[in-house]
């Protein structure tokens, strides 16, 4: 890819350094944060631009590890301080983790600024930061084409109006199921998908962890299997993977309609199953296209019914 | 269908009578049970013989509704003495259940016994009952197509050597995913479903409740999501509900073949679906064909990634 041609796809988030223990191994300092694994993911299929800050102590080898994996570090700004840093322990089957400590840092001050390049890009991706922030990076884009949105609780809770408003200038919202159920007051994950089409986008994506994910619209509902992960290391990142897989295979498409969602999808899917065989980006950085089509392949045949 | 035909499925399992708990509501001495629930469901697509044991205080009317279904009872003993009864409590969010008695009565000297005319159908579904009880059908039955087998964690932990026995006679195997563990000291349910394949059947069938289900062969693995509920009221049946809707959508097919399975599987989940949004047989009762094929026609749909 040429580095001077502007990115298809812009991915704003979080930039960390993650020190992560879990039943097996413990791993400290290690390269995280939303748009890290967002990018990482997206760069399998189109130019893919990050937008985030880090500190004057961040490692040099990550960056160009980025740039190995064909990531436009442009919109990658370099704060006077030290780089965010989370870390957390996932308690003995995986399925339950606690934050033990976060360090804001450089983050608490980001203001993401997009490079004059990025503005044009077809295809963004607001990952979960402040929806304040979401939103100065919508204010500074031309006219995408499409708009996928993501959040947390902490957001919710906080910040519901700020976030209402900037859902509903995005073509796509995903978020995980206990944040749908938060979001909208409804046990129903029914309900609660349509109470969150009615806030604007066109598309609402309920993450369900190993019970698969469902992508709603006002008319259709699409229901994808997971991945069936027979072992992992570290489910960090895994939601971020899945959605910037699904964003890059989307934006290569150069596609917007629901036929080529469910398929990048399956492309997310796969991207994030393949992420969490390794700690921080070790298995990505090391995987090449091929091996993603032939398991996207065979996974969606997984799921054909006839 | 005419009644003095031989069916083309006979299940075999339990019949019980009742009385179920739930945090909305409470329903005293209805009818239930394995086979009652797995007989109702695969009435929809083919005649279905029943074979099981009641009480002399069995109500008519249960015997009725049966009848009104369509099912064969040419294999229903009735034994001097009370019914089956059982009787549980659905905690807080439906996911977890508790048995708060058992009186097996009848049930303690159950011997089924195939009528003459049910011995050449071609396909069998041994319900949850113990492997002895599921040797002796098989005995009894000529040369069934398709042989599916169902069963639970008692049987695994106090009869583990004879459920191998015949789990090695059937052509399919059904179970959920902690019984899965359970009967193969293995906490991946890949490695589970390859050491139960080796045990001798075909496919092996794993239930995950809210995740969906895994159709295991030698070659290949089928995932099918779960049917999204918005709502229902009692789960009580609803593995035997899935199971019997499957085995009658099969024998309908008069397929054995994985695409065929597949397929049945979707009738499955959606007579199972419909099963839950009412206790015991109520709403299959009101039910009609048409209603299904609907059914799994938008399930199906909304399970197709491209």
């Amino acid at each position: 890819m040429n580095s001077s041609s502007a990115p298809e796809l812009v991915i704003v988030g979080s930039i960390g350094i993650d020190t992560i223990e879990t039943p097996r191994e413990k791993r400290v300092e290690i390269l995280g944060g939303s748009v890290s694994y967002a990018c990482a993911a997206a760069s399998f299929f189109v130019k893919t631009g990050m937008v985030g800050v880090v500190g004057t102590d961040f490692p040099r080898e990550h960056r160009t590890l980025w740039e190995k994996m064909g990531i436009d570090l442009a919109g990658l700004q370099t704060e006077e301080g030290r780089t965010f840093r989370w870390s957390g322990i996932y308690e003995e089957n995986m399925d339950n983790r606690r934050t033990l400590a976060t360090e804001l840092n450089v983050f608490e001050r980001f203001s993401p600024e997009l490079p004059e390049i990025y503005r044009d890009a077809p295809y963004l991706f607001l990952g979960n930061i402040s929806p304040d922030l979401q939103l100065h990076v919508l204010e500074q884009i031309h006219s995408p084409k499409f708009v996928l949105i993501d959040t947390m609780d902490l957001w919710i809770d906080i910040a519901r109006d700020k976030l209402v408003e900037v859902v509903d200038k995005c073509d796509m919202l995903t978020l995980n199921e206990s944040e749908a159920r938060l979001f909208t007051g409804t046990h129903s994950l029914m309900t609660a998908a349509e109470k969150l089409l009615a806030m604007g986008p066109q598309f609402v994506l309920i993450k369900k962890g190993e019970s698969g994910s469902m992508l709603f619209s006002r008319e259709s509902l699409f229901l994808l299997h997971a991945f069936p992960l027979d072992d992992f290391k570290d489910p960090t990142g895994a939601g971020d993977t899945f959605a910037g897989g699904l964003m890059g295979a989307l934006a290569e498409s150069g596609r917007i309609d629901e036929p080529a969602i469910r398929r990048a999808m399956g492309y997310g899917s796969v991207t994030a199953a393949f992420g969490v065989e390794e700690f921080s980006l070790e298995r990505l950085s090391s995987l090449d296209r091929k091996q993603i089509d032939r398991r996207v392949e065979t996974f969606l045949s997984m799921c054909t019914p006839a």
